[in-house]
């Protein structure tokens, strides 16, 4: 799907790159190699010549360098949890670099941990709890994606409105530059006015400006205290009111902000075994809110009965419900982490993943699902997500009874009507998931041809062979 | 002090650029340029043969092209309250960005402010403050720094702690870039995966890649609750463990965590009107703490109370003032405030801004405080400033009786010693000033060949030709 496919790499440039990877470092199995290449939704296949897994820094300068010298381009790849085709090669090198998986240091005065790219993110997640901190990121595929993967295409997930994505949670980095050098950028200070920030050029670039083979992450105080509630709202307007007033009712406390439509509800209600309905009613929307501290304290709930007492009585809150203990907590989070399986059942889904500002979500939300239902009748419009960060999961379901395949044959013309309105609130036609080979053409109708020339300048500059995950984000 | 001179436009240049800024957007008068070549504390002083004062972003397009065109170097310069030479020309004209000043948009349901670069930071934060919203960023330097070289300068202050630097707090920017054209990246949006994240090479780029014109910020819930508090502690040691208790305790409600050593306090309350000792006793550190929340809330002095009880039950804590009312408040803010004040009475004083992880603190102000009492006997150190940051002013007043310009006179030999002690401890020799010229080639000794090629690299590429504040930060 990603266009030509790379040449192949002469016999001696093999050797070569299997010598610098070492002994355990390569692989040329095909079923070994096969999970490598294929993305779990399958939306992308791909073929690779090589697979390399090196398990230091210095073997991955090695094996870059001879790519340069040998014009061999290659894909890094971490967990292969990504969604638009960034990690998948067409014929290119696959640099696997979960077996860089050390974690070289862990500083509790410091609030850092530095970790290599390889790291599964629920371990870096793991080993920040066992030092009784946090490293807020966490998103559904935290089981398998690494934090390399997860800086390179500067992640999001549940936290964000609260700790920011991947970028803000990095203080330093090591990579490994197109010409095989290494730049190590592994500092943890919270301060530092020396010089261009070179380590944003490659958080977010989808690894093709240099490989991330290190980073020293920031954490945070442990939470100890979590209230979590649904919240049946008549309107998206109503819910970004309600953020406002929770986030100031609560000192900042909002970690945790997910809208929920009726009908995506009345999916996992119908789909996923165990989920419960929240009320009694039917609402045509619900957020999910959780507030959480590192202090033991009541003052969360009493902001939140408080709060939602008040917007109560002006009409904001039409129904609540607080979650007494943990389990029922989980369960909350359940119905809006199982929002997109409960599609399935349903037939074909076209996702898209856009952000919008918050004070745009009303007017996004009513001019794209009505412009989709008239472009095809009977689409079903499930959009959610995550509220806070003004990034929704706009997904439509197709109508009952369509051709699921017929259906999601329409998959660009409705997804060109919704980026379209995106676009028009200056919104982002890829709010967390990055551009990969899926979005790399789309985005430049969508953004100036200033922006596209300085992005393929940076490209140039950095990776001037075009060896770094070529066809990847921009075209030099 | 800069270096070579920039060679003079020739009269037709000048002629065309006076044209581009429009009838009232030039000077030639010797007395209204004066203020601009002269940086305040008198350390740096330039010439230009032009002041130009463009009032919009096409006009200050209008004048990079013909810089460009002519191959005419330029200097951006905002309120002129740099302290690394950065805004001061060496012969090359010099654009001031204060005329292009106005209020673009606000936006209180996104919690976004976006403004023209000359906006002064003061303005800027009564603005969000009438909207009931608060914009985080303050420093000394608030009443006459512009928001433009806030942000050129990724300039700090006493919120980071909490808030982040200047970086954090931008969503979106409008640059003219070194050819003359503008690009529009003014969004608005928490999320974004769309490519490479232009914005960030701006950011703390002290004009040497684009002229800055407009910001998108971020705004925050107001605060409604501040609670202020001096504590007596035996050794910084101390002082950052309580930080990490008080965060803990307080939910991360910590905005404050200012460190004062007792010979600070002591210049203070002898030279500053109206300073009054926080305790009877004398202490060896001092931490000012302030807690703020946006909920009307009495939490944050329960936190405040019970760990200061707690932890000089343990002997974290010798001694803790809570400020009862917001005079107290203010006149504890003045203690940290006039420091540096201070030290002027007491003779020369020879100033660095440095930063270290945290956890290198206690390490860092122990072997700095020997090495140079050692190089330079009867040296009186005066480190304080932004613990929380790990970003500490580590000046230094000259021995009791010593002639003055003699000690400056040993600036680089003292400042070297205290660079190496930070460079060793993984730190930064500029926390919050940026190089300027003042630290362009130093930084060259403490950053890996690799990196400052890298930001070459970029300087190269996007200003090929040179002109964008030449001689600072890095040489192409």
């Amino acid at each position: 799907m990603a266009g030509m496919n790379a040449k192949a790499p002469s016999p001696e440039t093999l050797r070569r790159l299997k010598e610098a990877a070492g002994p355990k470092g390569w692989s040329e199995d095909a079923s070994e190699i096969a999970p490598h290449l294929v993305e779990w939704r399958e939306k992308y296949r791909g073929t690779t010549p090589l697979l390399l897994k090196p398990c230091s820094t210095q073997d991955v300068a090695a094996i870059v360098k001879i790519c340069a010298e040998t014009r061999t381009p290659l894909v890094p790849q971490g967990g292969n949890t990504g969604l638009v085709g960034g990690q998948i090669p067409n014929g290119e090198v696959l640099l696997s670099l979960k077996r860089l998986n050390h974690v070289r240091a862990i500083d509790r005065d410091n609030n850092t941990l530095t970790v290599e790219s390889g790291c599964i993110l629920a371990d870096v997640q793991k080993t920040a709890g066992e030092a009784d901190r946090l490293f807020p990121l966490s998103l559904s595929a935290e089981g398998s994606a690494t934090i390399g993967g997860t800086i390179s295409t500067n992640a999001g997930g549940t936290n964000v409105l609260r700790y920011g994505n991947a970028r803000d949670l990095v203080l330093g980095l090591e990579v490994v530059l197109a010409d095989g050098r290494v730049w190590d950028g592994l500092r943890g200070l919270r301060k530092d006015n020396t010089g261009y920030d070179l380590k944003q050029l490659f958080i977010g670039a989808e690894g093709t400006l240099g490989v991330i083979t290190a980073a020293v992450l920031k954490l945070f105080p442990r939470p100890r205290t979590r209230e979590t509630a649904v919240v049946a709202v008549p309107d998206p307007e109503a819910a970004v009111a309600l953020l406002h007033r929770m986030q100031s009712a609560s000192g900042g406390a909002v970690t945790g902000f997910e809208l929920m439509p009726q009908l995506g509800l009345a999916f996992v209600l119908r789909h996923i075994a165990g989920a419960r309905a929240p009320f009694a009613a039917d609402h045509p929307w619900v957020v999910l809110i959780e507030l959480t501290s590192s202090a033991r304290t009541s003052a969360l709930r009493s902001a939140l009965e408080e709060t939602l007492t008040l917007e109560s009585d002006k009409g904001l809150v039409r129904d609540a419900v607080i979650a007494r203990n943990e389990r029922e907590a989980d369960d909350f989070w359940r119905l809006r982490d199982s929002m997109s399986e409960a599609q399935k059942p349903e037939g074909g889904s076209i996702k898209h993943d856009v952000s919008v500002p918050l004070s745009r979500i009303t007017a996004f939300l009513k001019e794209a699902s009505e412009a989709v239902v008239a472009a095809e009748p009977g689409v079903r419009v499930v959009a959610f997500g995550h509220l806070g960060d003004g990034n929704i999961h706009f997904n439509l379901s197709q109508p009952v009874g369509a051709e699921k395949a017929a259906f999601l044959a329409r998959w660009q013309t409705l997804s060109d009507i919704v980026h379209a309105i995106v676009a028009a609130h200056g919104g982002s036609i890829s709010a967390e998931h990055g551009l990969g080979v899926m979005k790399r053409d789309e985005i430049t109708r969508y953004k100036s041809a200033v922006e596209i020339d300085l992005m393929r300048q940076i490209k140039r500059t950095l990776d001037p062979l075009n060896i770094m995950n070529p066809g990847k984000v921009v075209l030099p």
